[in-house]
């Protein structure tokens, strides 16, 4: 499923990467809206993944994520999102203590409004567009009305959500995590260049290093 | 415990830092041999923390390291800690499938070793000298006869391990652990500036420049 956004005339032989991002995800958010330009500067085109982290939580016993598993993990992690996407000069509204919204948030419907997206030439913009709402607009993006009208503002023509919705397109997401899980994927964001894994954000220069050196 | 080698009366008023490093913890491994170097350009005084992760796992119930605990995570950080070995230019060997030492090592005598190094001047040469025997040269660094050796060539004089197990030092080690706790440390490396808590290699260079503003 390669976006249109990248025509394949101009992608063939150049160096390329899987970007693995998931919307409950918070160091994802930096990734997401970092990796055009970076990409851009080192010449290597990026294939987006939306996935979901719940099935391989689960397969490994988890019930939820690892920041509300370790407390003292998860208070550190909100401080180290807020500093770094102050650094990346990224809209950022610290979570509040009293926040009514689950965390993490489901972004089962995002993460298929996605993929359809990203086949329709409007994913990108939309992934971002979601990022944006939830960690700096407090958004709950699990609400098909956002979701709906987000998708609408990226580009999206007619229903989207109904095209999300379609088995075709959730059997595309069940195989995207089938693929991340063979690929020894764990957590997000993560990249991929053939088998070789980088995991974090902190790793998205070197993940378009590795790619740009096999090109 | 300022170690000698930073005389109080340079380091007076200078920006500074707590440098939390474990000897089981294989990402302490590249701030060890990185930080001196790296601080020394940032104009940063270092304060050398060794502490024990155990007591801090076994307080949330883990038995062991997190990387056994998650086999596809610990197959990564392998990976992870070659790849980035190599990018610092530090040595390392590969850890072989059939390596006959446990991992997590127990790094109970070398903290408590370089606790009595850091007060008489030997401390950062020999915990260096650690990590590359476990890192570089597959060492076993429970061995007491390998921490002795490594000790007396640090420039330790005496039964440096005698002195390491004395009460008082013995004692020194549980208030670093108690102190880690207290400022929310919850892996390793990790770097404090004042409250300000950093996790993790990749945020040395963020610490460092934390601790410069506040300066």
């Amino acid at each position: 499923m390669t976006p249109p956004e990248t025509p394949p005339e101009t992608a063939r032989g150049a160096p390329s990467l899987e970007f693995w991002f998931e919307f409950a995800s918070t160091y994802s958010y930096l990734s997401v809206m970092r990796i055009e330009d970076r990409a851009a500067e080192m010449g290597v085109r990026v294939t987006w993944r939306p996935f979901l982290l719940g099935p391989i939580f689960a397969a490994q016993g988890w019930s939820t994520s690892p920041f509300n598993l370790q407390p003292s993990k998860g208070r550190y992690m909100w401080r180290d999102l807020e500093r770094r996407a102050a650094r990346h000069g990224l809209p950022y509204a610290p979570r509040a203590a009293d926040d009514p919204r689950p965390f993490p948030q489901n972004g089962l419907i995002a993460a298929r409004l996605t993929q359809v997206g990203l086949a329709e030439g409007w994913g990108v913009a939309f992934a971002k567009r979601v990022y944006v709402g939830q960690f700096a607009e407090s958004a709950d993006i699990s609400e098909p009305g956002a979701l709906s009208r987000w998708a609408a503002e990226a580009g999206a023509e007619g229903d989207a959500l109904t095209r999300a919705n379609m088995a075709e397109n959730k059997d595309a997401l069940r195989g995207a995590v089938e693929r991340a899980t063979a690929l020894g994927v764990f957590g997000a964001p993560a990249f991929t260049v053939g088998d070789e894994l980088f995991w974090g954000d902190d790793r998205l220069e070197d993940a378009l290093e590795w790619a740009r050196d096999q090109g």
